[in-house]
């Protein structure tokens, strides 16, 4: 411990990260730069600054990284409708290259060696956040001080920070929960959830409300697509930021978006968590709205067959890798066509399409599917042939058994 | 017209089947063998033995295939979590090889040479029955009269049965859509359903209230899985048959199942058709939940990403094929150890997990996914190595490319 | 027979297609428009116009397609390493999207309303080439004479020819086989390898010596790669017909090429074919050599796992559709580092690899990979952190398991 | 170091594992019991008892394990036609889930609570042996000295041999790469091999001749099949190593069975290999003839699909894995009809199959594949609803765009 001279810190302003800041301090004996993001998470961020500037921080970087996060993060991956492990919307894991991507170019334009955050070791985070620099600046050292230190409980963390003068403030009403927040969705894990026979208390959620409390009346929306983005709500164009916090507002006020799920972590064992998605629970079945009159059959299921795939990569880390890379680029091409509209009913916790259409893309055609009289646009005779050449092989298959059995 | 001498027709009954019956009689001069099942479609059988005696047929097939088709038809797919194109639970699709097997089986008892359905040559039911037909009985000779007669539309249908004494029983209140109903569905298609941008008129459905007009008090199940299939609710015994009715019953009840989707046909078209599904709705959510605590990670990734091939092979028909069998052997490996409870809560169309256990086959470890101390049963450190190494080729090539740019 | 004013017919000059000219002017009654390429087919084309011009066609197309044929279509399936069912290299399929698009061209071009082709209606062909048409030109008609004619049989056809004066040159040394070549391949079909027990007789091969006959001293090829793709040969430049060529010519002295094969159809039956490849040969392990060093692991298992859905596309006649063109964007956007030497030696039908290497986008570290002293570049302790990570999901099943059984 | 008391070692009696046997005696203070296996290496074992019983070891395990090796390891792989990357036959991959299952049952045996064995930090093959033991008993403890120890290059090594008395006996003629074998190969790797533009030395070569030493006249075997698996050769039955061995001395003979490969290890860097698999070779080509006729087409594409998949979990080293298990459960069932024989013609490094036969399932059917008149067992008219059926969803994207432009 060690050679480094100068580390970027994911700095939430929150007691955690405090006192990694001053452990980083004392322990590197190396300058910490911080780094906070606005992504949504819905807290203020100038008390961050206040903060790093008390424990004598120089380089204080404060982004608010919201659009950014939303157009080239959270849009991409509703374009490939994924889903981890056929329900959970991957709203921690598609932060945190985001954040990786800024922990290297900060180290890059502050000359420093290593960078750190706040991820324990069971984790996935810190193998988002790790794989990512590795990814960006193959160089860099990682300090991620919960594989390090010794502080392997709350009563030590909180020792710790009596004894280092890191100020304790306990939030009225704060919860008992671990939790992650961004524009997408807001995460508990921990105590009671640790028991997968025992439901969530209803105190836990934070932004949606209950379906039992939402309003008797429902709400409709329109969504705009262009490339399979959504570009305007009810006629309104708005920025990816702007759509994704409408819709976690809208939604949430309705019942919509909660899960509660056990899933496989990347590091090996099984987690329950429960989650908040509102926004992102109405994009996923909107979109699958939108591309099932624009999108070609087998392109559809091309990408059904590989989102689980892409999900996979994205739950574990490898947003910046190359095979991750190269599906986007094939996912983002066959967005070109799914432009249209969606009409989205909201209900004390159901999301209901009421309606699709394209003016310019879209392949249903009334002709050809109608149950009345076609005028020869199709030739039903036509079914035939199809029917036998594909039997074909079974047909021989079933001969030969039968020839067998004689 | 031709050298056939006895045809099993799968007959229901109505007016369609009725014409057909009297059309082979007419236009091939061959015996017709009816075949009749209860598959839960919910209507009286013994009406269709009067109608096909009254068309002097001496084989009459009526048979309650109830509990076979939910046991060995529905069961099995939702072992594979199968969704087709993400929303559709496979409702007509999976009656059909059912019915194309009776008419197999009923056609070697009785000596038939060949078969006869009522589906039209723009569907996918004509590929199910027949691809079924011609993997069991690779000779059998197929009669698709919607292909072959120039009966293409509904006033000419009519003229027809009443010119040969076939009655038209206007019954109130009948549907305009065209709709097919088993034990997992009931599915409508046509009329205003033609335009995707129009939402289905609530009158349309008839197997839920909707969400709207459920009870306001929500009701709990509890689901016990045995080897993937519910064989209890409530802890009370119940044959495969009896839990799909009941669940059928609970979850319409409570506004569940219903589904309006633009799919795609595997004869070439897109097709709107809406769906009610109430118990299916509740048995893919709850086996995904029993699956999340005794399924191997990599087991539950391999099954999802072969799921929506497999549920393509289901929907396009190829129930009997060899590589529908292939992929049946598999996931049914896999459910070995899918056994336990789920508990769930059905409110307002909602179907919400509020519990999942397994005294014999959970693989959630609290010991090492709680956060707080776990007494050394997972080593953090162990973190580090794991990211080094899946991070080592991501590192070579960025420092390729880093020395590229130099 | 019918409302065809004009037909663009797939014309190479040979008896079939001249009795298929002759037979669409007096059936169709309509006016034929002839189209004939250089595909690398080994033939002279002017012949063809002088037959033409016989049976008084007015519009005659002479294309050379060679150098569009390899770049657009050969280099673009060996980008990813195609072959369908393990081990044909797909020469027949990847010539019959090229046709269909100059059939589709001339059509526009002149007006005419439909297509026709010497296609049976037993094999691929007539799907590839009609899939193409109709994708590209959706309401053109298309005309199989083979599906519809009567002149199934040889005498049939030879006094089809000998009644309306078509000429019948039988060239001395004729094969009996059915054969197709273009500068990817010649195959060979049907007469005695119809038994797939019985081995092809050595006279039947035209493009290569046997490995026996090839002379007893190895021939070495650097190959040059930019992109995936071969551009110069011993450093040679040389455009993409012109490398297919030569690697034909020299593989086919040295007895390299030579497949013998029972593969499955698209239409429903297993067929024998025999096939002569020498350039793709050698092409397609090059690649894998090149790709060897230059491709990220993750992004070559990507390829790898695509390969056999996009050979079989390509095989069934997919090459318009939209899905095979989103593989391609996918796969061809992997090729960017793919860029270096491979050397080859080519032995009595071997193509062996001895030498692989990337001025530039070489990912082998030697650095890393050594058996030697690596001076830390690798940390081997990292090992053990990555084997018990990846092994945790397994340890908890196998403890759950243990601690069932007692 | 540590409470262990007793530990298993996969002992060669090499000199690197005689070293580890006495640093674990010196290091770890524990009893030591050696396991040595015949899997076909081409050694005398008989010595390394006598230099176990030097080292005072008490427990000492000799097994002969070469038809369990090759009938549970080794045939079950070629079922799947696995290559790696698309071309390694998994040589060294297949042995260690063996040797780990016998380090297990071993330490259960002789109450030993931990493993030890000699691969490097830097390989596969600590993945192999370790995953494995941890799948079979998950409280195992592993020792891998290498990656524990500072005996971090050969004159290390030899200091410490040297210092503790433990013959380093050089044979002549020893080789300088770092080599493996079994039954199902041979590999080398270092020294010269670390550059991949160099071609080996022919000297490196132990188990063929060159393709240009080997015989002028070919060798021809027919290999009879039951299940997927080889069962007699030239109708003589033979015992699964007993086919592999003869295979092997065949192919030898006649120069087939070199690799030479640049691959990925599953710990991130690209390394290259030399591999000689004469019977491997041999298997792979042969199994695909079999499979050719007796496979249904979507069975073997489905087998196509996944084997990439599979190959990666035998190479990684998950043969224990729940989700190999899986995947073997689909590949046998498909075997069921994989009966009959092939012929192949070995010739100077070619494998050439001359003929493939099945008595009573071959799917190859004459009466319809046949160029000559099938005597109407195949329609052909069948063939184009079969195109137009296939073509609709691009022929309406294709009027859609046309549309578009006007």
């Amino acid at each position: 411990m060690s050679d480094i001279k100068k580390v970027v810190l994911a700095y939430s302003g929150g007691l955690d990260t405090s006192i990694i800041l001053k452990w980083l301090q004392d322990e590197y004996h190396c300058e910490v730069v911080t780094f906070t993001a606005d992504i949504g998470q819905g807290e203020e961020l100038e008390p961050a600054r206040a903060k790093a500037q008390k424990f004598g921080v120089k380089e204080i970087h404060i982004l608010d990284l919201r659009e950014e996060f939303v157009r080239d993060f959270v849009f991409p991956i509703f374009r490939a409708n994924s889903l981890y492990e056929g329900e959970y919307l991957l709203g921690t894991s598609i932060a945190r290259p985001l954040i990786a991507k800024y922990l290297v170019e900060i180290a890059n334009q502050s000359n420093a060696d290593a960078i750190s955050h706040g991820a324990t070791g069971k984790g996935n985070d810190q193998v988002r956040f790790e794989l990512g620099a590795y990814a960006l600046k193959p160089e860099v050292k990682v300090i991620a001080p919960w594989r390090e230190w010794d502080l392997n409980s709350r009563e030590k963390l909180l020792a710790y920070a009596e004894q280092h003068d890191i100020p304790i403030e306990r939030k009225k009403g704060e919860s008992p929960y671990s939790m992650d927040a961004n524009l997408l969705h807001i995460s508990y894990e921990g105590k009671g959830l640790e028991n997968p026979w025992q439901a969530p208390e209803e105190e836990m959620w934070r932004w949606s409300v209950s379906p039992e409390s939402a309003p008797d009346k429902a709400t409709t929306l329109e969504l705009t697509y262009e490339k399979g983005d959504i570009v305007a709500i009810d006629d309104k164009p708005m920025s990816p930021a702007t759509v994704l916090a409408y819709l976690n507002k809208v939604g949430g006020e309705n019942g919509v978006g909660r899960a509660d799920l056990v899933e496989n972590r990347y590091v090996g064992m099984k987690s329950r968590g429960c989650y908040e998605t509102p926004g992102g629970t109405i994009m996923i079945k909107a979109h699958r709205a939108i591309e099932s009159i624009t999108l070609d059959r087998e392109v559809a299921h091309l990408k059904d067959d590989l989102m689980p795939r892409y999900a996979s990569l994205v739950y574990n880390g490898y947003w910046w890798s190359p095979e991750r890379q190269m599906l986007q680029t094939m996912i983002d091409a066959s967005q070109a066509t799914v432009n249209g509209k969606v009409r989205v009913k909201l209900y004390k916790g159901n999301v209901i399409v009421t309606g699709r259409m394209s003016a310019t893309n879209s392949l249903f055609d009334t002709s050809i599917a109608t149950f009345e009289d076609d005028g020869g646009a199709y030739n039903q005779k036509d079914a035939e042939g199809f029917i036998k050449l594909n039997a074909l092989r079974m047909r021989i298959a079933a001969r030969l058994q039968q020839a067998q059995k004689k």
